[in-house]
């Protein structure tokens, strides 16, 4: 494993195929800033380009995952400056964070160290997966601090836990407990602190072990989209392009022969080279 | 505790900051009429408007909660009336009172303190919690009575319960047995007869107990809306909107500061000052 | 129970009220071909149009339910003829049956007698209701043999079992062992093999005993429709429309009056007269 840039207040490592976002405040238990944000964009772009990263797994270092918003500037948090020439509200940049997450061509596993809070936890929504250590605690504070949930999570926590538990959780400003997030569904598995990360990394090698890299960047991009449309019939459309493309590629004769003579498949098609439209 | 209009259909009763509705024809096992429905609409008007009112509870005098459309009319009973004037159908009184509950700006829980059926099950979809007593059932019975599913439940079950869950209630008419809807998620938890309603005060009051009320009513609005919602991206306008409106408000102050200095906060934003509109 | 066509390759047979289709393959494991899709296709049609047709279950002959797309044509099996004066990718073979099973008036229950893969599975996932037998897995094999998911499964499956599951399954390419599949909702119930069939039948016939067979129809379709629609509102039109239509139909004359009678009902109105549009 190496690591770039250690000072940074992100810190992208490797695990060969798969790549480590590190939230890196630890002496503010990771709290999220603008400088956070703008370094998480340029490293998921980073990771769309890189063929040769399969998955991405998103931890903090030291005890905490993140503690939400740094509230160093106390009650004028939350004031944004406008652009005078911006139309609208400017951006919600947990908001910003979660879209590129949510458009990664690469599965993304939250690896979720220890407590988080406020956008420490929604950020982690528009992750495939998310697993959680054993002190992990999950504060949607938002209505305790006189703001609304954010980073898209009013669309992503109810369609992972569901409406019932996401409205009490969100109105209630719960700090929820790791045994209450595992059974509700929020996470997939529950492990020692200083298992998260290699568990994590052996999750994500599930997903890309033997599956082709164009396919399972469609896949992702297909089933989160689907998740919002409004009936089967788009995504049909969807998938008839899909197969149809697909169906002629490399990687499918690959897929086919590798399946019918009991080997390993080698798939050659990669994502950097582009990916078929499904979606028009 | 105290009781306005005791000898109404629907009685709203207060236990400080939480309105009780009290479904009222005991005699009548609570059975639905037009005059019901009037009263509830009246009700949550009153509440909306009411900044004492934090979060409301819905339940049943006597044994059962609601028996569903009161059948004295017999197999008339549902042929509606239709203004000449009018074009299409006439609107379903069922989903009257459930568009209602849905827009609510306070918090809903149902304590359905026995059997439910028809619309007395489905008028609670649109709680955001629904805790029953250990002698509730529930019947989905619309496909034995020759009608359809009302009161916007064929688009509130599946959300709730799944969609294998609500089909197959739905479609073969099921009187479902409390332990069923405890398992399949319809309701939160179950408790004997009479703790039903003081349970659900308890529940109501974590969602409004150090909880902004302008910020629980924002959200309710936000979580249910983006239910329906085609992506995240409808989410992050709504919420670009949200965290910037009330990234200078009064409340937020508060919330911080309160925070920070670990006292409980006292919100300032009062509801009935108006919301703003996050959905444009 | 009587067989029709039992060397086709798909069977259609009957207990009573109950449709039983049958995959016929048994020497390919069942695997899917075009020749299938258009019988089954026929087959629902036919079933649409018979009243003496209540339920339809979906099973196959022999040790599995569905191996997936026959391979006979290896690498080659993907690539799709296109019609030159069609414009756009070919249609979807699966997600034609798929769409189907979708809009069959019917009830539909999967009864997988053994092991799934690939349309296989994603073929069953229009069915309200899927029972399997302890010798089933189901394969979501398309990420590793180059190909995308398909038979509107992107839309189907995160409704199923949770958006999480989903993408874990899909992306990784997952071989479920039944008890994850129970576990995670794909299945209702899990029996020995000899029984998936029986079960599968009398599951149905709880659907089936005391319903109106109209009313089951627009129950299914209105609620498969509302789990796309992007609010309550729409269900409020729908509804109102169902209730009124509905109301003055002898079928609720009849579920009502027996109701209150305690007597078994007999509903006159059938399917095959035509159905009422609900969601104009």
């Amino acid at each position: 494993m190496t690591g770039i840039g250690s000072e940074s207040v992100v810190v992208l490592e490797r695990d060969r195929e798969i790549a480590i976002v590190r939230l890196n405040r630890p002496d503010r238990l990771n709290a999220f800033t603008l400088e956070m944000r703008d370094r998480i964009l340029e490293i998921f772009d980073e990771c769309d380009a890189d063929d040769s990263v399969r998955a991405i797994v998103i931890t903090g270092t030291g005890r905490a995952f993140c503690a939400g918003a740094d509230l160093a500037a106390g009650g004028d948090t939350f004031v944004l400056e406008k652009d005078p020439n911006e139309s609208g509200a400017p951006a919600d940049s947990g908001g910003e964070v979660a879209l590129r997450i949510y458009r990664s061509t690469k599965p993304v596993i939250a690896a979720i160290n220890g407590p988080s809070a406020g956008v420490g936890v929604t950020m982690t929504l528009p992750a495939d997966i998310r697993i959680a250590s054993d002190t992990a605690k999950f504060g949607f504070v938002f209505t305790r601090r006189g703001l609304v949930p954010e980073a898209c999570s009013t669309w992503f926590l109810p369609r992972i836990v569901g409406i019932s538990t996401a409205l009490e959780w969100a109105l209630g400003g719960a700090m929820v407990p790791v045994a209450d997030a595992l059974e509700r569904g929020l996470v997939r598995e529950v492990v020692p602190a200083e298992q998260v990360l290699p568990r994590a990394i052996e999750v994500a090698r599930q997903l890309t072990s033997g599956t082709a890299p164009v396919s399972v960047a469609l896949t992702r991009a297909m089933m989160w989209r689907m998740l919002g449309a409004s009936g089967p019939e788009v995504a049909h459309g969807a998938e008839s392009i899909g197969i149809y493309v697909r169906g002629t590629s490399d990687d499918v004769k690959e897929g086919v022969d590798a399946f019918l003579t009991k080997r390993t498949p080698d798939f050659p098609d990669a994502v950097s080279s582009g990916l078929p439209n499904l979606f028009e």
